[in-house]
């Protein structure tokens, strides 16, 4: 007799979709869901379908947002003679958390890669090229992830850029700020090391 | 500015409640469920909200169940001579799947911990003793944890049910069935020994 109530079944079949979820993780949540206070549980649920109803992407820089355009797109104090381009919605909270950026950002919603069949038309490159070319823009900061597919991606949009005359960088690679040389892989030294300055 | 949607930064909190879910996988969680179709997600918040509804504790063994009592309590097929004592209710799920055991359940709903404050009267100690003390009833398996707590409180439960003249028993501890002699602990290993038998 499978003893697993039909509304477990369901609960763990559909955690199990959750990215690191796997049948004991699904099995030790469900657990813990019907243990905690029963509206701890709704609370959750409701945040979740709320989540999807409430976040959508600012049509403007496709950052996460409840408010379109978004906070960002809206603030007239911001810098808007530079662009800081990253692959995830998310990479925009780090780098804002840093203090340092007070320029608009840009999502690209993922990076170029090929294998999977994801080309330029299906990230924001075409509405990041529009917003480059407004005459504010002075400065676009590719700050796509430093891996192939990133670096692929970071080239691609440098190339189409030039014809628009902006300046393209790139934040620097190199050794952590706080890290030791011995535990920094050898790719990220010789790029730190490559890059070095003088003193 | 802090770039985070408020019902992002809800959704991560509340997911952060859950166990093994850090900063780091609340976040690919939400950017998972932002990704995914709404209805995905919808379902998923419907579930957990219907989960905490539906399921409840059979009145008889405490098992998750959605009916009252539970489809093994409620089965006449079932041999109401044997009841199996679990900590928690998932672990009935694990014994039923053996397709090995015909008798009823009963569920503990924990292990008695004095560290905790988790004493006999948290558990479902009192109904499993009521149910024992039935005409029916014969043998009383504890399948406990084989941890100290687990150890413990089969212990106790052991000494209560005594004055009722039923057989007490605990399933065997040993090398898992297709383990290997090096691969497995000390204490189980010696266990295995101790209770070696001649062939």
């Amino acid at each position: 007799m499978d003893l697993t109530p039909p509304s477990v079944r369901e609960a763990l079949t559909r955690l199990q979709r959750l990215p690191g979820v796997g049948p004991r993780s699904a099995r030790t949540l469900v657990e813990h869901l019907l243990r905690v206070a029963p509206e701890e549980v709704a609370d959750l649920a409701q945040t979740l379908a709320e989540l999807r109803q409430r976040v959508r992407h600012c049509s403007r820089c496709a950052q996460l947002t409840e408010v379109d355009p978004c906070p960002v797109c809206s603030d007239p104090a911001r810098d808007a003679s530079i662009i800081l381009v990253v692959e995830e919605p998310t990479a925009t909270w780090v780098v804002e958390a840093t203090g340092e950026y007070r320029g608009l950002y840009h999502v690209l919603l993922g990076h170029l890669s090929p294998l999977r069949g994801v080309g330029p038309e299906d990230l924001t490159i075409d509405r990041l090229l529009e917003r480059a070319a407004g005459e504010e823009v002075s400065e676009v900061i590719l700050a796509t992830n430093p891996t192939v597919e990133g670096e692929t991606t970071a080239l691609y949009i440098a190339r189409r850029l030039q014809p628009l005359g902006v300046t393209v960088s790139r934040p620097a690679s190199g050794i952590p700020v706080g890290g030791e040389l011995a535990s920094v892989d050898r790719v990220t030294l010789a790029q730190a090391l490559h890059s070095r300055r003088n003193v």
